[in-house]
């Protein structure tokens, strides 16, 4: 079986998007899906762009958050079968670890991880895949494999907001967008949305931001002081950027305030920090996708959607076919847009919806 | 009444030890101590070499960890009493927080912390004040007011070592080895020394060291790698040094990790972390006297080492008289002395023996 992918060939350049690369047999622990959507993330931007280091996989697949419909399954595969409509996401959850993939094209070997999901077909490791849950437009669904565990989880799993509290969300893309949602299930007396973006700070409005701060025309550490004497209770650090993590630490209170960064910056980044300002008591944690464990917390995020408590469509504002794959890379670079779609295979989406009508 | 007591009159200059200082009168939560002995501990060596930036206090007195007898109350005290043997340390507890106080000598304003332990008389607030528990000898009880709380309760109150771990020391001050000696009382499959002083290297060994690492002679991080293979479970930093501050930090494991410094880097000095570690789950903590709550964990202390279990007479390896403070100061700097000791008024000893005989 031959498909089209889009393939990282070289650091620093366009991906290519290529047909008739040929699909391997399943090893023990793999399933073959046909991926319908796929999402990017600012991980598959700093890939393409060399910001992870040297890359010794080259030439590989990419992307790692995606929904699609199990064609086949390995040897040992139990938790998915045929049929199924399934998330395909980075963070591991139950089932088999069945490592990565090699795909064939003329002759060559093309790497790819445990999940990809630029590429109609993919051959993923069962403990990257979760059942879509019922009541999820397939669409949507990609959201729940990183963006909205990673950001939403920071929230529920790791900060879990006292009634009363402050809480700043720094970068409004995928995963901080999912932070603000979750903040609405929690009792925050201030949640404080911060970006350089005039319509993403709008559409946190909408989110429950009661304030917002826009970090070109105004002194983002001033203000944080202004609106919160003595600093944020929580900080939740989204943009990517060694300069930011330091500054949502800074901004968090002596005594017990947190700051969770998800972002990876570039490879070789360092964060500098006073020191006295941890014997003082605020603390800075990284976040491993939000701490999630997929199989239970997908299942729990995917309530609260159907609640009408996470707005998801809202993230996804542009879309795009897998051949302008360089394009979303682009507009995601720029901060044109909030979490590029990519529409792989958006004709399973009849049958999606016919499946789940019986 | 007048006393004499060692003052810092200008930064980067040696103590002056004046005499004839006139003491305040006692404001509401103020205890008039008679101090018998003092530790000095690297806090005091950094205000005195202007390691801690501007100083708007001077002049002013110094030393933040003692033992005395109370001589009078002021208004609102009642956690002591005039006759009662005490512990004076710097981490608050319960009891009013009486504030500094403003000694006289020779028309001048001598200015003075909650506590200060390198004068004959101290005016202390309420709230730094401990009973010394029975079965401490007046000389080892200075030891309550701050290198074991901070050493011991990060060991005790912040790590709490899971069975079969592996724990490092870096840096065997009167912190270091406090924590050392901490370590006992868990069961650490590995508990690593690590400093530059052969004679402490030895004294770890007897404290219940299973390794020691002379870090002028050995690669301290290659050596923590081919002991603990994928990192360290926990590391306690106690040399005050960024630099090792960021070592400690990088010789913990991936996944959970626990790095945890007390000591105090010189002003303005910053640690450099990569933040891809702290995504992977290493975790950094500064320490703010080992959490302890003095009230209770004083107590619990004295236990631990009437049974024998925290053998910290060991700590105390040379004597001084406050006249010699400057000498003390400088042994400490060139780590030529563990915890120094001063003699403030070693002949209360006697009436403290036969109190505690009554
Ligand atoms: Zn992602
Ligand atoms: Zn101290």
């Amino acid at each position: 079986m031959k498909m089209n992918a889009a393939v990282l060939e070289k650091l620093n350049e366009p991906l290519a998007v290529v047909a008739d690369i040929q699909i391997p047999e399943l090893a023990r622990g793999q399933v073959l899906v046909r991926v319908a959507y796929s999402g990017v993330c600012h991980s598959q931007l700093m890939e393409a762009r060399g910001a992870r280091g040297e890359d010794r996989f080259l030439p590989h697949l990419l992307g790692h958050e995606g929904t699609g419909v199990v064609e086949a399954v390995g040897e040992g595969v139990t938790k998915v079968k045929p049929g199924d409509w399934v998330v395909l996401g980075w963070i591991k959850g139950l089932g088999l670890d069945g490592g990565g993939a090699q795909y064939l094209h003329a002759g060559r070997k093309i790497n790819a991880g445990g999940v990809t999901t630029f590429n109609e077909h993919a051959v993923v490791a069962e403990n990257r895949l979760v059942h879509l849950p019922e009541g999820i437009p397939l669409d949507v669904g990609v959201l729940f494999g990183c963006a909205l565990p990673t950001g939403a989880g920071i929230v529920t799993n790791t900060i879990k907001p006292v009634p009363g509290s402050s809480l700043a969300v720094f970068g409004l893309g995928g995963i901080g967008l999912s932070a603000l949602m979750a903040t609405q299930l929690f009792d925050c007396r201030q949640v404080i949305a911060i970006d350089i973006n005039p319509d993403k700070l709008a559409l946190a409005k909408d989110f429950g931001a009661t304030v917002t701060i826009d970090a070109r025309n105004e002194n983002v550490a001033a203000r944080l002081r202004e609106l919160t004497g003595a600093g944020l209770d929580y900080a939740v650090e989204a943009t990517g950027l060694s300069s930011t993590i330091e500054l949502a630490f800074e901004s968090v209170r002596r005594g017990g305030g947190l700051c969770v960064f998800a972002s990876h910056p570039a490879h070789g980044s360092r964060i500098s920090i006073d020191p006295f300002e941890l014997i003082c008591g605020k603390r800075l944690q990284g976040s491993w996708g939000g701490e999630c464990k997929p199989d239970e917390d997908i299942p729990k995020f995917a309530e609260l959607y159907r609640q009408g408590r996470l707005p998801l469509e809202r993230l996804i504002t542009k879309r795009y076919r897998l051949a302008d794959i360089n394009e979303a890379l682009d507009d995601l670079e720029a901060q044109r847009v909030g979490r590029p779609l990519l529409e792989i295979s958006p004709e399973l989406n009849q049958r999606y919806l016919a499946d789940r009508q019986k």
